[in-house]
């Protein structure tokens, strides 16, 4: 099970909740686990709570441990200057697993599933659900 | 499978290895992958050699990437001001999975399993088992 | 499944993919999921786009994150000066979920699966594989 997203790059952080629960509803799967994966080197998935403010926050707290202007390697070498999404990725890495519980994911209420976008361009992205249980 | 944890806030570790291996022998699995899950956006689950050392370390860590005292826009939008908290919790993720290996948990001998409560209070929490497997 | 890697330690950067691939294929299931986990508390498990630039910038962020020649309290309490590495391994976890589809891993084209290892010295470690679905 796959759907597509179009981002903004530039840690674009996109709410995905309700598109993987649709997809977890069609897998008729009630007690299980979702895989949630994104399958490029400069995305993430996590949970936040998806409010503008965690969001700001979480775009600061990115810049610090991975600023986009510094000199990265990566950038020296390929010209491709999206050194700090590969690094910001690698650090949050690309997926997510949660519980299925009558056919449910078992998100809490202020708990959203999104996709980070850190590459220096809009992209369009394929989200992979993977769903495994009974 | 769920159990509750009571924690005191301000990034408490607990070791959960043990309730979490009970689990797991109720489910009678001998073979599969064991997904530890908590479904709030302000705590983390990882590893940890669980030692007052470690520990420590891995707090004066948190501080840096994610300072409890900065001005955090979540705080300035809801007055809810433990933006720290939701930081750490999305870069650390709700989520870990371990392999069963003859019904028992694959982990090291210095590789406890954590739950880390990042809020500015003393919470009750639940922690989500989902077993998969033969 | 399992197999060993000898590594040099001091954030050891190594690329797994083919290693993981064949067990899987060796597995023979065509959908579900793969779980990548190392059972030592100073390893963690990530994808990167596996070229020498990227390699350098990740272990210098890291470097920022939780640096080598800190004083660790890990250090103070055992006189085992690998404190760093068990900072950088809870923050980055033991553990990376992929999809199967048609029996190989989901993974983009620049999206390597990689083992770091953090510890001080150089260490013979085991990587487990475990995999579930159809």
């Amino acid at each position: 099970m796959k759907f597509n997203i179009s981002t903004k790059g530039f840690t674009d952080i996109i709410d995905i909740t309700s598109m993987v629960e649709k997809e977890v509803e069609k897998s008729k799967v009630k007690d299980g686990i979702c895989l949630v994966f994104v399958a490029h080197s400069t995305c993430a998935i996590t949970t936040i709570e998806y409010e503008g403010g965690a969001i700001k926050d979480l775009k600061r707290a990115l810049e610090i441990i991975a600023p986009m202007n510094e000199d990265y390697e990566h950038c020296k070498k390929w010209g491709d200057c999206n050194g700090y999404a590969h690094i910001r990725a690698a650090l949050m890495k690309p997926c997510l697993a949660i519980p299925i519980e009558d056919g449910k994911l078992a998100l809490g209420t202020w708990q959203q599933l999104v996709l980070v976008d850190f590459d220096n361009r809009p992209r369009e992205r394929e989200i992979i659900i993977k769903v495994v249980g009974k």
